[in-house]
């Protein structure tokens, strides 16, 4: 438990409303989107940088553990305080788009915007902000820079480090910095914001994020390929944009997930569907669109797709995207608790990868359904198993670790963006080496040598 | 001078031929392309990443510096030993193009790599490397990763940083490390292929890179706009963007080269040409090639511009682009030396830049004639002096630094693209405050404590 004389000088800095120790606060700090539980000593919330600095200055000197924390929505225990500490919450106070500039296309927003009211704002000025992470409904800039947050159109647009210009942070011994500019080019000193972006709050807290927007496309349409078999449907996935497609996202359900679309949601599909492939194509005139879609149903076809439909207006658009949006709902049927793993290989792996992982779901004996963002090589795995059967939780969790032995065997990655926080922070020696392993921990030290911020994650 | 029994400890490494100390070879390694001058002690060309782990494991116990060297083009001393030390030239065996997989779209290369020679591997197979520096025929991937290089398609396409997957890289303490994967998405870690990118080599010596790539857009055509005044042209630059148009490279030359294109090569333009802008538009239809160009011609004639040219066919094309690829050469009839920097500012301060930058050339009775890369805000500004008046040299150092304080405090940076290096070095604290250079150093200390990778450079 933190002294009282901290939570004294703490309320100080930001005023006795702004600064909570009760049960019902320090509950409300203690998960996340994971559902564990660990109890803050107190929760505080900052109104500007300079407090945070203060903030830092202070913790830094007592070494007091500071949580920062946007909406809470990561899957991998991110925002979770593991040891009690501060959590540093920023939905609060530091909420604000602070500008939207059509001249130099580009916004300026605090950490706590929600990404779906940054996305609205922008769209109102024919501007266009990409990243789109399920969760950005409630999710927040911050938080999506900090895992670097892809979503459905990282395959054509790419992530959220794409679009981040410049940052202003706060280092742990209080240090205000700016790092990156509001130009396209900046090449003067380190890349400070490239490293900031996907530490998950262990380096600096971040306080102002200067992004990059486009202008909006004119025109979106929605595709559907219908395929008998997962594997037909992966190599249509890196075949298709090998020759020269780039759909704004290519979202993939194994049959597994069209079994449970159809039973729980009766979602309209044909019996022999074993794997669909989903998607937008977009641009400014429709010979475009059709050049895109023409590609894909050509591969699509090519590769076993039995079923190739394009959505003629936008409630056919939002049928085919019902099944997507709902595949993680669905899902449920086959056990109460799913632990979601978001692999991602390289994109001609991923027939193998899918193969692979039904033959873990085999040897286990665990029901596996897959779905995800085909076209970036994003999958996202889900060992579904009996939330009352610890028994089967152990085996999902070994299932699991084979599952990323096997993805780092074919060069892919523990997580595509979910980031590592807790959840996987014990497989991260099956993916690196000893010396790539004391290069992180050197960095963090460089930045936090009293190791204030956000201990416990990443294997750090 | 470096003591005789380390030159034969390399040696032993790298064997008799590929160690040379002899004055031919220290001279040809002792300059860039800033023409400036420092011998190395010896010049080593090691044949793969075990050779460069034992050099470096040996020097940094022995406290020698490195100097990692592409193609020794840089226009800012990137690549001169400053105090001695061995120059670890990396063009000479470690040039190959490992692998270019068009399933995965991706390019594999060596450091040595020339980019010509990528970008035409790559094309033969129907895909598109983006980054092209105005080096590009003779600079290396190597050293456009460590300079973080730009080019003429940077508006559309970004930098070479949005093109790299993953790197291998030798730390100073030999450990040889991945970071990043051949995956879209990867957030397993720290960033530190996003810290080595535009790290000059002084963190790590890369030794493979892993390369996106897209695929090759089926059309491209060439316009030039004609402006009387180069306020009407900075204006049109962002609002043209502003307006939803993309064009691959949108380039700028102001009046004083104009009239040097006029009078040095006899390019035909108009007498009352006082700035241009010229690029290209790509895209794989007709009719999304006529909606850019659509947008450019509008947006251009709303802010003055007197002439709107397509070109017909590939010669016109040339005829077009001969203006901008002589524009460096033209600008001699000014001066026998030519202070060349690359600054960057936000779009919309291109017509308050080119203006003050005007001022100051008239401040000091100098002439800068101006161009470069206005798409995306980055000018290549000319300060032409006499090599023979020492006087004038001063004095286009002053204006220089005039003009580094003037882009600052219009939030922009010292450099679009050419990097820090020696030349630079003086001005980064005009850029960055006394924490931001702390962190620097930090990071600095994290991957070479011993200080032996690229000393002397980005002012750490």
């Amino acid at each position: 438990m933190i002294d009282k004389k901290h939570i004294e000088y703490l309320k100080n800095i930001v005023g006795e409303d702004d600064i909570k120790t009760d049960k019902i606060h320090l509950r409300a700090y203690s998960y996340d989107a994971t559902r564990e539980h660990f109890y803050p000593d107190a929760v505080v919330f900052p109104e500007n940088e300079e407090e945070i600095s203060k903030i830092l200055k202070y913790c830094n000197e007592e070494k007091i553990a500071i949580i920062p924390r946007g909406a809470g929505s990561g899957f991998t225990g991110g925002a979770l305080p593991v040891n009690g500490g501060i959590v540093l919450a920023l939905e609060k106070h530091m909420n604000k788009i602070l500008e939207i500039d059509e001249k130099d296309m580009v916004a300026v927003v605090q950490p706590g915007v929600v990404n779906r009211k940054l996305q609205e704002e922008v769209e109102k000025k024919g501007l266009f902000y990409p990243p789109d992470p399920a969760s950005m409904d409630y999710s927040t800039i911050g938080g999506n820079v900090s895992e670097n947050a892809g979503g459905m159109r990282a395959a054509k647009y790419g992530l959220t480090k794409d679009y981040v210009m410049s940052l202003k942070a706060v280092l742990p011994n209080g240090d205000i910095i700016r790092a990156g500019k509001r130009t396209i080019k900046d090449v003067a000193g380190y890349n400070i914001a490239g490293i900031l972006i996907a530490s998950e709050g262990t380096l600096a807290v971040i306080t102002e994020i200067t992004l990059k927007l486009l202008p909006k496309p004119k025109i979106k349409k929605t595709y559907m390929g219908i395929f008998k078999n997962v594997e037909d449907a992966m190599n249509a996935v890196y075949k298709s944009l090998a020759s020269g497609a780039m759909p704004v996202a290519m979202e993939f359900m194994d049959s597994l997930v069209v079994k449970a679309l159809r039973e729980k949601l009766g979602v309209d599909l044909p019996e022999w569907a074993g794997a669909l492939l989903i998607g937008d194509v977009d641009g400014n005139v429709e010979e475009e669109i059709n050049y895109q879609l023409g590609i894909l149903e050509n591969s699509f076809r090519e590769n076993g797709c039995k079923e190739f439909k394009v959505a003629k207006d936008e409630k056919e658009a939002n049928e085919i995207w019902f099944a997507r949006r709902n595949a993680s709902q669905s899902i449920t049927i086959y056990g109460s608790k799913k632990i979601n793993e978001d692999i991602s290989v390289p994109r001609s792996r991923l027939p193998d990868a899918l193969r692979e992982i039904n033959n873990i779901s085999k040897k286990y004996g665990l029901v596996v359904p897959c779905f995800g963002h085909a076209g970036d090589g994003n999958i996202h795995v889900n060992v579904m198993v009996d939330k009352n059967n610890e028994e089967e939780i152990k085996k999902g969790y070994k299932a699991v670790e084979e599952i990323f032995k096997l993805v780092v065997d074919m060069g892919g990655t523990l997580s595509g963006e979910h980031g590592i926080g807790l959840s996987k922070a014990p497989f991260m020696k099956l993916a690196f080496n000893e010396a790539e392993l004391n290069l992180f921990k050197r960095i963090k030290e460089a930045f936090d040598p009293n190791g204030i911020l956000n201990p416990g994650k990443m294997g750090i």
